[in-house]
């Protein structure tokens, strides 16, 4: 926002109240007038530079003698809060106090006080929140991996400001603007309900939708209709920590509810709960999918057991192009689901749009909620957001989403099979954007996250996402919704040198490895199939030739396949794929110890390790495709 | 915003998910693309007139053979619900099933359910609201005296069009796009601190303000932030019944305080209370505005007994153009008070932001609980906002708002004085938009509301906003935000009829009054001092003058004259004054009782009575300047 000019006027109707004069106080009315512009110095409310009215305006406008207001500046400028500059004025003064490029950068002395009755009032529980937060400066860090933040190149600008300037025509104003109690636009209504909702399997009415601000506030909408004191909550572990404080503040009772590989386990910890809360898309936070099995094992206990589902489809836009499973409420067949997603995640930070959708009675008393607590959603920006939809500006921004996004988790994905400095786990995902990420035990994440904050790198740690004290000190989160393809490589290689300086379990072990000489290297390693997994966690085999020439395989149906060479030099083991470690050259020193094969760096540091498979227990079944 | 032809096209990857084909099912496949098919029209996905994708490409996409859904096509056309069209393709044709101009209107049959699981666990307290909600259709009513709808004339359009093109500027969006946690707008903040809150003499820090999704929220929050079980919370009776469900809500204890002439009765009532909220500037729904006296009690009351204020600034916009009081907030030294106002109450149905003021640590717990229920406000919006305020659009915006609202409630004010067929009383009020009209204790507004409804009126009843039971039934609230002034004489005649066709209480009276011929009126009314009050309050006298003249004198300052002639004709007694009562002269039968004058219609329906001052009795205390 371009600022105005910081020369600008406080013209004697603005100062006025300030002064608050009062002819019974103690203080004469000229020390009022300099107590009061005083303070508004100091809060930022005068910022330097700000022109004063004159003294006979003042004092018109506050019914004082001009006398008054003349003695009072005349002591100002003696004190050096103002300054009189000839033919044009009397200013604020530059010096004294510090004054920022915005006058509200500036923070006034706190007051005194007798009694700070409303904070001794604020509800601890109102204090709760996450442990962790984006540095508001996270734009300033070159490998920012978090997701929720969103770099510039994302956001459709062009098509939003289109759809807005239409929602900006007189006649749309006059249908908006008027005020029609909490009834949401019927045109954004529609547009969900019949290009979105369909996508994910879903049929509904216009009255069985609810517009939130927002997919948070449709979660919280959905408890304050469903839970009170008494009320049994399941929800995922980890998790959603928003919806932990929800659960709390209604006073309900929580259960965790353990989620693996498969996404939220449903057993019988589930028959307790009145209200289950899960994410069957994309987990949240570990962006792992709900199985087909587990969705229809899920709804038949739902109807057996008797409770209700809150389906989080978190990143909903994502998960309609591409091979999605239906969602949950899609199966529903008895109004056990009430859905809630946002509108788009990236359009979320600037705009905040979200829905529910539920049967209409529940519909009603979400709606009776939102009033009491937000009012509906802008209706400007739900005009503006029919337009994106009708215009089909979200059907392409999900396309070139969808496009980066794959990009950019592959590029993530790649990088962190080069360089990972450990062995470390990858929950496995289908899409998204963000990876859950499991290092050795010894890993302190903590402790990577001031390693990798001095590199440049954000990381997300995962406390918040466990109840407290039980959250496993080795696991973190990587996201890409915040920085290009291009930068992950070089982002995940100065998070390796962070794991490396985090740990120093290497350089212990390393001590009992006999690193191999050059003719040693060339008589062992000719011939061998090594087998390994990815930090994704799928199966690669790699055959090692006495000619040099190497073959890899890698995949869970052994789809990746590339070539390339080996050699020896200078004492060192040299390898170049064609494509895969990004199609270069790199060297190392071998050690073999039993059936393990260990790769190190010059600074005799391993930097990755695989298993020997020797001819007579190689496992053709984790090599479906090699016969 | 203009719709797409409903000849739109049903794409068959928006289909396929709908059909949710499943191998396993009792249902053919070709039977289950017919049901979802016959689903999506009944629900109005599918509108009438809707093209389908080709057999062909639905199987492709589906993955099943041409054969199934050729002939589930053939069967639906069969049944009617399908058309071919030659050479266009296949439609859903028009007949068989109600469709509206909108494919939204269309309402699907219920589906039959075993259990509707989570309408019945919808908790009985998200149920309450106000029992009485405006028309979605008030503006099809010629009179709509409602308060919070507005009509077309007072959104600043090109303001708001200028100051939102601003902010969707590149530099702009990407800013305001990118996600920054929780914080709001530090242009939008300074604006505010800077220009509105310093002329409602309140200082504040950047830290001390959080910016809302209307007063409504900022209300939910501070209530949040400070009351739980055990709170005692004290709120002005009548009052806001929003504020009534957060008490609620928060299972906090209740505590009416009342109202009169002057605010909030400041009294013992409140020595208990933790958390007081009240309407300085503007009683909700009263109008009336809290004496300076009062402010000065009430919050040395509440430094004495240690509770905090929850200041709602009601009209905050309104309020600080003319004269005004200062806020509680600007005269708070020890943080007792809490301040929500909306950031106006025009823009408010349109774009929906307002704000609160309090410590920061305060504005920290609130902004926690915002994060929880719904997120930041909109930042396009707030950016917007803050250019709307930067350029001087605010300003502007007030002014007008100002002035067209004054003018409104004069003429609702005339209105009144000149068409009161009972007589009524209006509370006292310093501007605004608001009037709240006491009638004889034999009306029953429910039937006036009724009545009024079908001469085109809209009035408000007032039970809600009272406890439960306590409301009086004589009392309505009429408002001027949603008609212009020129419609407002109109509206109050057809609200008299109203009035007059509910209670028939003057048609017995009248049986006992006896009309006089119209030489008695000569007779008996030249020389006669009249005397009574208009419907606001004011005494008012008028001299009858035998040579046909008549002076009148209204306003507690006597600070209203007019003059004007009457004479008499046809039987009938003609007055006409030079201004008052629209300047047009208007004839009535008259009678005279004891020291009662009436005028009555041609039905002999009173329309209007004073009482006759014997110049032995002539008060001069109620003419202070008569002297």
């Amino acid at each position: 926002m371009s600022r105005q000019p910081s020369l600008a006027t406080m013209d004697a109707e603005t100062l006025a109240p300030l002064c608050k004069l009062d002819k019974h106080n103690e203080l004469s009315l000229q020390d009022q007038i300099r107590r009061a512009v005083i303070g508004a110095i100091n809060s930022g409310i005068l910022p330097a530079g700000t022109r004063l009215p004159s003294s006979r305006k003042l004092a018109d406008t506050l019914g004082v003698s001009r006398n008054t207001t003349l003695i009072a500046y005349q002591k100002l400028i003696a004190d050096g809060h103002l300054e009189s500059r000839e033919r044009s004025g009397l200013f604020v003064a530059q010096a004294g106090h510090p004054v920022g490029d915005l006058g509200m950068q500036v923070i006034a002395p706190r007051r005194s006080k007798t009694a700070a009755s409303a904070i001794q009032r604020i509800d601890p529980a109102a204090q709760r929140g996450r442990s962790f937060s984006f540095p508001p400066d996270w734009q300033s860090f070159r490998y920012p991996f978090l997701e929720g933040c969103y770099d510039r190149s994302l956001f459709p600008v062009v098509e939003w400001r289109e759809a807005s300037r239409l929602a900006l025509a007189a006649q749309e104003v006059a249908t908006w603007s008027i005020g029609s109690g909490e009834a949401d636009d019927p045109y954004l209504v529609d547009e969900i309900r019949s290009k979105l909702l369909p996508r994910r399997g879903i049929a509904a009415r216009p009255d069985e939708i609810l517009i939130t601000a927002g997919e948070q506030q449709a979660l919280h909408l959905a408890m304050a209709v469903l839970a009170s004191s008494g009320t049994v909550v399941g929800m995922e572990e980890p998790g959603l920590p928003e919806m932990r404080t929800l659960i709390d503040q209604r006073g309900s009772q929580r259960v965790s509810l353990p989620v693996d590989d498969e996404g939220l386990i449903v057993d019988e910890n589930l028959s307790g709960c009145d209200v289950v809360h899960v994410s069957p898309s994309r987990q949240r936070p570990t962006a792992v999918t709900l199985s087909r099995a587990r969705r229809e094992d899920l709804l038949a206990r739902a109807e057996r057991d008797d409770f209700v589902i809150i389906e989080d489809d978190f990143e909903c836009e994502l998960n309609y192009l591409v091979d999605p499973l239906p969602a949950l409420k899609g199966m529903d067949e008895t109004d056990r689901v009430v859905y809630v997603a946002s509108l788009s995640k990236v359009l979320e930070p600037g705009v905040g749009l979200g829905f529910m959708v539920a049967p209409p009675e529940f519909i009603a008393a979400a709606r009776q909620l939102r009033s009491i607590a937000s009012g509906r959603p802008s209706p400007n920006n739900q005009r503006a957001a029919a337009f994106f939809l009708s215009l089909g500006h979200y059907d392409a921004m999900l396309r070139r989403l969808s496009t980066v996004f794959e990009e950019r988790l592959i590029a993530l994905r790649d990088a962190l099979n080069h360089y990972r400095p450990l062995s470390i786990a990858v929950a496995p995902v289908r899409g998204g954007t963000t990876l859950w990420i499991r290092a050795d035990s010894d890993l302190s994440t903590r402790q990577l996250l001031r390693q990798a904050q001095s590199r440049g790198v954000l990381i997300e740690p995962v406390e918040d996402y466990y109840t407290s004290g039980t959250a496993p000190t080795n696991v973190f989160r990587l996201g890409v919704t915040s920085l290009p393809a291009k930068r992950i490589r070089d982002g995940i290689a100065a998070l390796s040198d962070a794991m490396l300086a985090t740990t120093g379990a290497e350089a212990e072990q390393e001590q009992r490895l006999q690193i191999l000489s050059e003719a040693e290297v060339q008589d062992r390693i000719g011939g061998l199939t090594l087998y390994y997994r990815t930090v994704y966690g799928e199966p690669c085999t790699i055959q090692l030739n006495a000619d040099g020439t190497m073959h890899g395989r890698a995949g869970s149906a052994g789809e990746d396949v590339d070539q390339g060479h080996w050699w020896t030099e200078d004492g060192k083991w040299f390898r170049h794929w064609e494509r895969w470690a990004f199609g270069e050259t790199l060297s190392f020193h071998v050690a073999i110890q039993d059936h393990q094969i260990f790769w190190l760096d010059d600074d005799h540091i391993i930097r990755d390790t695989a298993v020997i498979i020797e001819p007579s227990d190689e496992k053709t079944d984790s090599q479906p495709d090699a016969s």
